[in-house]
């Protein structure tokens, strides 16, 4: 049979053609003024994305990149800070900050759940030295959306603490408010509702955290925000961009602007809600317990090996969807609704999964999650 | 609503990365041997599609070219000819014999029916000097398959006729086998079962077809299959060719080889054999009476205009198939399975025809017909 490749993995995610044109176009020098048009236009649109009238810096770099900028730019050695773990990318806050000799408490939920806002609000109660709390919008490993407004509020009125927050596989499907809700720094990369490939990381920067970055003593480069603060003010960064990225990126935030934020974030959870009554109703469960849009965790049903099912649906069907991180390998698979993604996708989705469970021998109805998704589908489509 | 689009018309369809990448390549002047050892790979590779030995030209042209290239390459002012109609394309070999001045007799078959084999036998007998029948693979404005093989076995063995096949819409999506049937000239063009953008046309000659070429007398430059054939043995044509198209065209017969002609045929048959089961579970009609493999035409329901439907599919949904063409236009939508077309989406097809016609006020119970068209995929899906 003909495969056609469904990319529905939690980054990367498609590309739309538009983008992928732009990326294909005559590279141009990064110190002209024509780069410095582009670079303009993206930093001020990329706001529309954060929500936020803050600056948005733009490294070459991927995702993580950004969240060891974040940390580098306004602590130093020794501050105490707090990482709310409870997947791979919780924990990768903390393991930055341990790396660059931070007094890293940790809270940590179980994987699939979330932190209790009230636990955050104790704990800097007991420790108000703590100078950074870092939390996951859509922890991409377990499909759990963080309570991120609720912490800001807990965060957002306490001066010598500030709000980190890892948007990287959230941005664009989860909604953040980021001027709103009191995020001082929010995180993202380029490969998941951006509808581009890796390659770009951005950091938003609140006022509050600009004086965090005046104090910072950690030492650092490449991710230097002042430098790069400096270089922006003449539509120019610090050091050689990605300049084909950026160029796309351009036309992603063009499609972006086209479809409109509040229409992206209603069809990213109308595509999510689809996917989670399709599985439940043939008998699966989801693993988290509150859900985020971004990402859908689903468990593998009795007896069936998570991976196995995952290299089913990619092999035979094309659908590439991801397995499951660290201890939950086996034990889960996760469908992505990220990014340049539309209804005859995940009806896609859930047709591969019906058929692939159907192959190793997990008997479902054909057709039973088709039919649920697409009457969530139907009434929701605008 | 973000809006992908899915093109289900029957022709153009799809053009596979691949294809679009290879034409993308900086243009190769054609008078050069990087030219010639591409042309010569296509012009034999071409033949598996056809399944024939015979040369096939490859003209930069239309489908209709070829039409006319095969007329007026064998026949001279005056000769009687039989064109069997029944829909547009049929319709096409009369009106264009009758343009070069032909005594044309015609069968002509209700829309949606074909000729009875009988007919054209009889036909035959009462008139020995006919020259060349002409008949229709795939009639494309009914989603009809015409009886070539059965017709093939009547003309085969008359010495002073030829027959004459328009492939155009079939070829690669019904079986047709061009030595094996007796099909003296087979045309067809590029932008359907081929996966190709439109621009090439292709025309198969027999041994037989070539006494008639050597006797033709109606007038003709750019499609003398002649000057062709001469060029073709030098690895060239006689005229300037698309040079990116054929760059294409070798990418796409890459393709076609890596998935093999029976697959890529039993691939057609499965979607258009869910299609046709998915529109009958939900109560609507074929109209061919023979439908074809290429393209399914279904009847707009009672009170539905069908182009209001086809609409509807295109303006909401992005899934885009053709409307009824002359007295059809309004009372059928048509549905292609042609060339790079994969089960999925076949199944977005169902899925946005059952969602329009719920929000044209035909209730149609969701999921039903993609039930079906999914349990008719998964059984099929080799």
């Amino acid at each position: 049979m003909l495969k056609k490749i469904y990319l529905m993995t939690p980054g990367p995610t498609p590309v739309p053609d538009e983008v992928r044109l732009a990326e294909a176009q005559p590279i141009i020098h990064h110190r002209t003024k024509e780069f410095t048009e582009i670079f303009n236009q993206v930093s001020e649109d990329i706001k529309i994305v954060f929500k936020t009238k803050n600056p948005v810096l733009i490294f070459a770099s991927s995702g993580t990149g950004a969240m060891e900028a974040a940390v580098v730019n306004t602590l130093s050695p020794g501050d105490k800070v707090l990482a709310i773990t409870g997947g791979k990318f919780g924990e990768r806050w903390r393991d930055i900050c341990k790396a660059f000799g931070l007094n890293t408490l940790t809270i940590d939920p179980e994987w699939g759940d979330r932190a209790d806002p009230k636990d955050v609000e104790r704990m800097l109660n007991e420790h108000p030295d703590i100078k950074a709390v870092f939390a996951v919008l859509s922890e991409t490993s377990t499909g759990t959306l963080g309570p991120i407004k609720e912490l800001g509020e807990i965060i957002k009125d306490r001066d010598n603490t500030i709000f980190v927050v890892d948007a990287i596989s959230g941005l664009g499907a989860c909604n953040i408010e980021v001027d709103e809700w009191g995020v001082d720094i929010c995180v993202t990369g380029s490969q998941k509702g951006l509808m581009m490939p890796p390659g770009l990381a951005f950091v938003s920067i609140s006022d509050k955290a600009m004086k965090f970055v005046e104090t910072s003593k950690l030492p650092k480069y490449y991710w230097d925000f002042k430098a790069m603060l400096k270089s922006k003010a003449k539509g120019q960064t610090a050091y050689t961009p990605a300049v084909s990225l950026i160029v796309g990126l351009k036309s992603a935030l063009d499609l972006i602007k086209q479809e409109g934020m509040d229409n992206i974030l209603a069809r990213h959870h109308l595509l999510a809600e689809a996917t989670r009554e399709a599985v439940k109703t043939i008998g699966l469960e989801l693993f988290s317990k509150y859900p985020a849009d971004s990402v859908t965790a689903i468990k593998a049903p009795q007896g069936i090996d998570g991976e196995t099912l995952k290299k089913q649906m990619d092999t035979k069907y094309g659908v590439k969807v991801a397995g499951g991180q660290a201890h939950l390998k086996g034990k889960i698979i996760r469908i992505a609704h990220l990014g340049y993604m539309g209804p005859f996708d995940t009806i896609t989705a859930i047709a591969a999964l019906e058929m692939a469970l159907n192959d190793l021998g997990y008997p479902v109805e054909l057709g039973k999650g088709v039919k649920k998704a697409l009457e969530i589908i139907y009434k929701g489509w605008k």
